[in-house]
């Protein structure tokens, strides 16, 4: 008799018909009759669960009918045709025996919960139909990524995590310290000899691997200490930041595109059954819009374009609340307009206004905009942010300078300018950002196994 | 004109021969005659790099001459046969323009450095050819281990970095917070309104989705403040941490068999270029390890089994530092003598005394001992730790009780045990120990792109 998992189940369905086999995992459901009885069997390794259906003439009839929701069990039993759909496997049960026991007040039962409730029970909700399919996209979404690189030979870098250097000038840092508070005021006497914060990003580490391998990538935890309880904003979240020497712009938007392409054409492939149900939970619309995305032609303006079709819009009655202007930020609002009503595709908007990038974008000639681009998407707004690089090393110390960033601190990044340094590019996508795209729940809190927000950090 | 990688031009050196190229990359080492000149070119995107001649007659020949290691440039020309092995390719140059200039005082100059200069220059040090060799060995040991568990339908789980718990009981972890010292003795005005620190382990919270998803692993940092200054530790660290339900102890160690071998083969076959080189580079020896390893049958044998061996051993003359003790731990020297002189291959150690192992491991019925496991392989000691998981409520509940941990704190994985509880199983490995192994390269410091060690925090 075959051990197997649902997995290999549901794949070899067809062979298996008439066989017995034995399977292990958990009672989701259990439904009961007077002569018989039908348990939605799950062990997690595949989202098209099979049903396992037993009658009077089993052993311990009585036995198996009191066994509750949330056990473990060890099924055998024989592949039969299901009543359901032909794709759903289901399992004339021989036996089916006790391997771990649950209670009445298992917090799971099978009812609708609400997101808020499953957070509150996080250790557990993995195990519902939800957070089955979430936590599979998430994992095979990390795959695509490693897989999309990797393909193309581009270097997988991890980038420390404790960091001596503020990179983004931002503060907004959780402080790393073996001292006690007493004497924390001499940050020579802690672990590292100086004062260390956890990193808010890696691609300043990462430029200097591109200047060694061209190609290159980092997939890691980032920390913000941001105080800001919103659905998209974590404390603790991964992000993807490949970083590509000899890449101008235009290079860095077609690879962009191809990327995010490839990741949605990925997930729907290997995940149909969990993005079917998502697309369902969520209230529809779901994969039409990954759809729609694999499928489009994303279009590129500059920053000011972008203003000019916003204010152009506004003059035509179209109503924002925050006025479009040049050389200022873009609100939510405007990010809809553009990917939602004018271009019904995801955007790239290119060359922003110096003032309000970072230090290290690349320098227009215009002595205004810099070379970095943000990808806005319908129905989620800003997915990724990325740059050409200023390689230029005068015009990078210039910029460091009237930002107050530290040239003695940062002279190795400075140093990448003066060695054989190069035309680069960058860009950085958060993970979970991307998850909650690709399975349109909403709240960042529900695309982590264990969130990290202020005032909470459980389990 | 073909724009190519120097790995596109490696992977179809036969088809392009006599084509029209351009490259881009850098200069690594550049040799001048009266008529003509050599550059040792690399991109960094294949170990295997070409070399780049000209002559008399190109374009600016002088210029060209003048051209200093490190620059950046990019390289036009025709693919011809190589004077030094038909698998290196060779350019013969039509034109080498400079993009970026590199000074005569380059730290990087083309002679041997050692690993301890080349750790102060860590931002260069990914140019030179042992690191170009053991940061691709990096990424590609990286890639295997996804591939090995997402091709078995293994859920990659990203468990938690700042964490409320302190999993082992150990101590030894660092402080995460946004408090001024002055403040920190109230942790509830802390960012999480507790205190928090930086995680030793995923493992925990993995098992809480392997009781989900049956099969499931971690990869990710993880953390120790451990004061040691030695080639084998860092702060900061990568591990790989699979959990598996249904699973018990022979299972465990049947998977890490397979999954070391499987990891050593993908390198193996991926990295021909990189690892020949790290075998001479590190005196000779590696690939013959690496092919035994691949190729053995790992021994298993109980703790108790393996004192008896050394105690006879050193009956038998052979001389240990420390003596062999049941009931104690086992000293380098012993591990050595087991793997290299006595079984000569690697070893699984399983059902160690209780008192020296983690309090969540099985535990026997002989009251004395638990079903953990240490593989050890030869020339590197123990490389993973794993444990059949103590799935018993009231046991686990009274080994907790007896080691001082907190059941209020942990009170989510002391449920595991009650909410449908399964035989279940797993281990963890140091990511940077099997890079040690696979890559012969000796102290952790050179296998991690920027290590943090005490007192060093540095890029």
């Amino acid at each position: 008799m075959e051990k197997l998992t649902t997995r290999e189940l549901k794949d070899r369905l067809g062979e298996l018909q008439g066989q017995e086999v034995e399977l292990k995992g958990w009672i989701r459901n259990h439904r009961k009759q007077k002569n018989m009885g039908f348990i939605d069997f799950f062990d997690g390794t595949c989202f098209r669960n099979p049903q396992v259906v037993y009658d009077e003439h089993i052993e311990d009839f009585a036995g198996i009918q009191a066994l509750r929701v949330g056990s473990a069990v060890r099924v055998t039993g024989r592949v039969v045709p299901s009543y359901k759909d032909p794709e759903t496997p289901e399992i004339q049960a021989t036996s089916v025996v006790l391997e771990g026991d649950c209670p009445e007040d298992y917090p799971l039962q099978p009812k609708r919960h609400t997101l808020e409730f499953l957070r509150e029970i996080a250790y557990l909700r993995p195990r519902t139909r939800v957070f089955q399919a979430v936590f599979r996209v998430r994992s095979v979404a990390a795959m695509a990524i490693h897989t999309y690189f990797q393909d193309r030979g581009y270097v997988y870098v991890h980038t420390p995590l404790i960091t001596g250097n503020d990179a983004e000038g931002a503060g907004n840092t959780f402080t790393v310290t073996t001292l006690p508070p007493e004497e924390q005021g001499d940050p020579s006497k802690d672990f590292f000899g100086k004062a260390t914060s956890l990193a808010v990003t890696g691609q300043l580490e990462g430029e200097t691997f591109a200047m060694a391998f061209s190609n290159i990538y980092t997939f890691g935890p980032t920390f913000r200490a941001e105080n800001s309880n919103t659905k998209t904003h974590a404390a603790e979240f991964w992000m993807i930041e490949p970083e590509i020497a000899f890449c101008d712009l235009e290079q860095l938007m077609s690879l962009e595109e191809d990327f995010l392409k490839a990741i949605v054409s990925y997930v729907m492939e290997r995940c149909p059954d969990e993005l079917k149900f998502l697309d369902q939970f969520t209230g529809g619309g779901l994969l039409d819009k990954l759809t729609a995305l694999r499928d489009s032609h994303f279009a590129r303006v500059t920053h000011e374009e972008a203003i000019t079709i916003l204010r152009k819009a506004m003059e035509n009655g179209t109503e924002f609340k925050f006025e479009p202007v040049y050389g200022g930020d873009t609100a939510k609002e405007h990010e809809k307009y553009l990917t939602e009503e004018y271009f019904h595709s995801p955007v790239f908007i290119y060359d922003w206004p110096k003032e309000i990038k970072a230090f290290y974008m690349y320098q227009n000639e215009d002595g205004k905009t810099v070379r970095g681009v943000d990808l806005l998407v319908p129905g989620a707004g800003e997915l990724m942010g990325g740059s050409q690089r200023e390689h230029r090393y005068d015009l990078l110390e210039k910029r460091m300078d009237e930002m107050g960033i530290s040239k003695e601190d940062m002279y190795w990044y400075l140093n990448l300018r003066k060695f054989g340094g190069c035309v680069h590019a960058g860009f950085g996508m958060g993970f979970e950002r991307l998850l909650i795209y690709l399975t349109g729940v909403e709240n960042i809190r529900d695309v982590i196994p264990y969130y990290r927000t202020p005032m909470s950090c459980d389990f």
